[in-house]
């Protein structure tokens, strides 16, 4: 690929994702010369993001000096919040976690004191890693609501009230450094990715009280025209027993309505099941209990049905399943399968995997770290921060 | 933006969109050095694909020696087959038709004898045009059905017996040059993007004997996992008077079964309206027959279902629909609006645009032009040519 990128944040990426691991690779990898790539690499080395260590095989000739990403060269922030609960971890620029701290917390609250919970778990993850304010390079937040990417404020978020237009990254002005938020599924998205990325087409499916569903093309979060990709939750269905759901959208028959893990309490509620929360019917579903399970295995068949449209239209490589409700797996799984392997077009679904999550609870954060990496380490910050 | 890539292709690419229009706006657009867009522009222009011609504005200093791109470098085939017509086109390389030739035709009698008719065809556009067979520098080819892309082959198209696993591109063997063979909505999607291309997120929806959507991400095609995506024409609706109607793929109630042309033709002919195709009932609606009018805006709504929630999951900035019974303009978009617009979320339908194509019957043979001048002009294309 002779026209691929060779700017410097572009072989930084190579030997980030494992892709290169000496000069040598990174000639063969973009087509550019020996001497870009050596002086590229040198500024690299010098602003301490890469690292000279060890020597490679030889074939013929001297062998390589081997390139290292230095993941130490700073840390950051990644903010998980949810309905619920918050949660705030430290990493290197790899994405490893360094020191995380969490509790529950109502984000009805509104933003003042979410916020300044935030802010005190920020320095508590810190000073348990060992680190200073300073080392900071970048803070990745993910809200449980639509956000204006560009300017990081929630756009009238139904479920976070009092968050409307509020300037989250301001929260985190003491760390001087760049604040990226985004809608908590998109950064599942990402964190479901992992590290290395792949280009993949993906569908990162969350079912907490909500649902959404974060839109990966070739491995890159699609956003679509006002940044709302993806919110499949008040998508229309047609409900099973044919009666009519009002969303707390106000439209009738919303997919999150009739599927979600708010419907699901109600409908186990309806049922005389002795369940207080969401978690406590995935807790029955886990126990196999034969109604909840039905029920599970109901909710699945719904949300199927919009994913077999979804799958027509996307194409997707895979589905990953997540989130609170997501941790029933198998009832929930089945579901889904039936309706979409029943009711997709057979080129679409022949090789589609549908899966949960290796790890619901960490993907927030693992993706809130790896959304603040990119903008440390993307190509174009990179550049600005060379040549500064 | 320093990181965007400086290759000959993507210079070449500047001036043919009309981005840039001398070697300063070239720097400018690319951060590359002077000396590097200077060397490139000299290959290009010794490739006979770029000009020098006239002199700029001065901005101070000497006015700058203007650059253009020579559309007469060659030629490219365009062929638009349809299920009844076959088109084909003679286009120079920035899409502008030199001649065109097409007639009624069907698909169904086979891949040799329409693909000989093709042929003749290809000779007689070129022949007009005053050209030769070495002038054609690539053939672009959509087709009624899904492609794998790669080969360019059909694959168990189900409105083209006798074509499964036909190769298509050995038929154009005697221009020895590259052919490109894709889904028809895919190409049509290229040719309402146009010439200058955009970089919007944008649903073609072709609306013929069956329904089938090109899907544009950032400008350009998205395929998905096994390039099905955008395959609208299957997913399940619920009909509105809550029959069911098995579609021709075997299932029941998709969406083409009950709003595509060949469904509204049943409906109509069962109302006893006098139509016999399809263009009978879209003429019928075009005089304002009220009945013909109220089963177009059906269809129209039982497809704005589907679009609805395509809306929330892909937050489009435009959707352009296209095809046969596009035509019928008003009434169909009518019924499309009125139900995406009544069960899309507010911030994804904010700012969408719905419209009908401007040129229904160009947009396959601009898109198969396109095609085939992306396949010749690509930036690796280019590469390969300016190396050998």
């Amino acid at each position: 690929m002779p026209s691929a990128s060779a700017s410097a944040g572009a072989l930084l990426r190579h030997v980030r994702t494992g892709r290169a691991r000496s000069r040598a690779d990174l000639v063969a990898l973009t087509g550019a010369s020996r001497n870009t790539v050596s002086a590229r690499v040198d500024q690299l080395i010098a602003a301490n993001l890469l690292e000279e260590g060890g020597r490679g095989w030889s074939t013929g000739g001297r062998p390589p000096t081997l390139l290292q990403f230095n993941a130490r060269a700073g840390c950051v922030l990644a903010v998980d919040l949810g309905v619920t609960s918050v949660d705030v971890a430290v990493t290197d620029l790899s994405a490893r976690v360094l020191a995380t701290a969490g509790h529950p917390i109502d984000i009805a609250v509104g933003p003042e004191p979410v916020l300044a919970e935030v802010d005190r778990l920020g320095r508590l993850v810190l000073e348990e890693a060992g680190l200073d304010t300073s080392a900071v390079c970048a803070v990745g937040v993910g809200v449980p609501g639509p956000v204006e990417f560009s300017t990081g404020r929630p756009s009238h978020p139904p479920i976070m009230p009092g968050w409307h237009d509020h300037p989250i990254p301001e929260a985190f002005a003491r760390y001087d450094c760049p604040v990226v938020v985004d809608n908590d599924v998109n950064v599942m998205a990402l964190g479901e990715m992992g590290v290395a990325g792949s280009d993949q087409d993906v569908l990162v499916v969350k079912v907490g009280t909500g649902i959404g569903c974060g839109v990966v093309v070739e491995g890159r979060v699609y956003r679509g025209a006002q940044g709302s990709a993806g919110d499949i939750g008040h998508i229309y269905v047609a409900p099973p027993d044919g009666r009519t759901v009002i969303c707390r959208c106000g439209q009738e028959n919303c997919l999150e309505a009739i599927a979600g893990g708010g419907a699901l309490l109600r409908d186990a509620r309806a049922a005389g099941l002795p369940v207080r929360t969401t978690r406590d019917v995935v807790e029955l579903a886990a126990q196999g209990d034969g109604p909840t399970l039905e029920l599970v295995r109901g909710a699945g068949r719904t949300i199927g049905t919009v994913l077999a449209a979804l799958v027509n239209f996307f194409n997707p490589h895979r589905i990953v399943m997540t989130g609170g409700v997501a941790r029933a797996g198998a009832p929930l799984l089945a579901g889904i399968r039936e309706a979409v392997y029943g009711r997709s077009m057979p080129l679409a679904a022949r090789a589609l995997e549908i899966t949960v999550s290796d790890a619901p609870d960490l993907s927030g954060r693992l993706g809130a770290a790896l959304m603040a990496i990119e903008e440390f380490l993307g190509e174009d910050a990179v550049h600005r921060a060379l040549t500064r």
